[in-house]
């Protein structure tokens, strides 16, 4: 194992499960974020240091593939490695292994560092970047963008307000609710037959406290990939692209 | 400690807390049933057993008391203990000790049994409750009624939309996502400069995939005590009285 990879286990709570007792999408990034977390913690980098110095690290895209959903009660272990950064993005691997060792989930992130006062991107600091030995290249990532296919059929429209519960220490909606606002413009019976096997998500624009979202849902026409969009008013937020399988 | 009583350490992750560090209410509830599940699973209880045989278990009321929340990172042991039963109520204890071994948290929970095809409160079966060792009683327990105060002012009223990622294993919302709906109701502001202290919740009628609640919520003068309504349609689903302390 590299020296910059980071390990830990995790047993699958209920609560991280739906009624079918597979993790839901949102809590599955969120298990995966447990490393990138516990090894910033483990490195003295915690987010408190960062916000004190003005800054956050803010995701700008995820791109999930599911062999399969971890279960409730299953052991199994997340790994996260810093991969490489350039001058503004750090690309980040996660996945989950079970108990045999399998890989069931790999996701590729992007973070970048975010002024907390001007709420924009900032160049990224050594000292914030250095300990993950990571690999600097001057290159930017050619990841695929989620483009959302206009020709698709709209499934569905529903609106949300941000809730207090949704805000993070940047002040303004965690990447993860996404998922949730997302997972729901797909209809019970769909989610019942269906089970995620790709995202690819990518974060525009920050949503903040007691603003209203509205999401677009979008179906191909051979029913298993779905298109996804968040909007705050007429701005777009968020955007993503689902492939499915059948159970 | 009795031999009915049943305890697990839990480390509190992020995601069960908000941007105060501290653990949200619904997620402080969901780690506390942590160890109900757990007894369960070790009994050979589970919940699929009693799905199986056509029931599960269903809370009627919880009343919660907090000496402090727990927060991020830290790691504490969760306590439960059956503690009696007669002919249709279970009463349950739940706690939380910090690693002095001080009691934090503390919540009071009545379960009845529920007929899953007739949505019906069931009698309860020996053979769900013995092993839990628990006393029985002929006595009906006197738990007061966290009425709400009608002369108290209405500070707002939301609603929501229930989704997939609401409903549990019983096929309607689960008990903690009411906790997110009613201290939804109550501002940023209030929010991040008061503390709950106690919480008294009824749940009166169950909720179901695709419907729409309505919350309500209203403060005494004192502005330390709340209180919260949960309706679907024009009906009752739940209702609350909190006690908060100012920070």
């Amino acid at each position: 194992m590299g020296e910059n990879i980071f390990s830990e286990p995790h047993k699958i709570l209920f609560y991280e499960t739906d009624r079918t007792r597979r993790t839901t999408i949102g809590m599955l990034v969120n298990i995966l974020m447990l490393t990138s977390q516990d090894q910033s913690i483990e490195l003295g980098l915690t987010e408190e240091k960062l916000n004190e110095k003005g800054y956050g690290w803010v995701i700008t895209q995820h791109i999930l593939k599911i062999e399969r959903l971890p279960v409730y009660g299953e052991n199994i272990r997340i790994f996260t490695r810093a991969d490489s950064y350039n001058r503004y993005f750090c690309y980040r691997d996660f996945w989950i292994e079970d108990e045999k060792g399998t890989v069931i989930v790999k996701m590729h992130s992007i973070f970048v560092l975010m002024d907390q006062k001007k709420r924009k991107i900032a160049r990224l600091l050594p000292e914030f970047i250095e300990p993950y030995k990571s690999e600097y290249t001057t290159k930017i990532e050619r990841v695929p963008d989620p483009k959302i296919d206009e020709t698709s059929q709209l499934i569905s429209e529903k609106n949300y307000r941000v809730r207090f519960m949704d805000i993070d220490s940047n002040q303004h909606v965690n990447n993860v609710h996404y998922f949730d606002w997302m997972i729901d413009g797909l209809d019970e019976n769909f989610l019942l037959t269906h089970t995620l096997v790709e995202m690819n998500i990518k974060y525009k624009r920050e949503v903040h406290y007691g603003e209203m979202v509205n999401t677009e849902t979008r179906m191909a026409e051979n029913q298993l990939i779905t298109y996804h969009l968040v909007k705050a008013g007429e701005e777009e937020s968020c955007y993503a692209c689902c492939t499915w399988g059948k159970k």
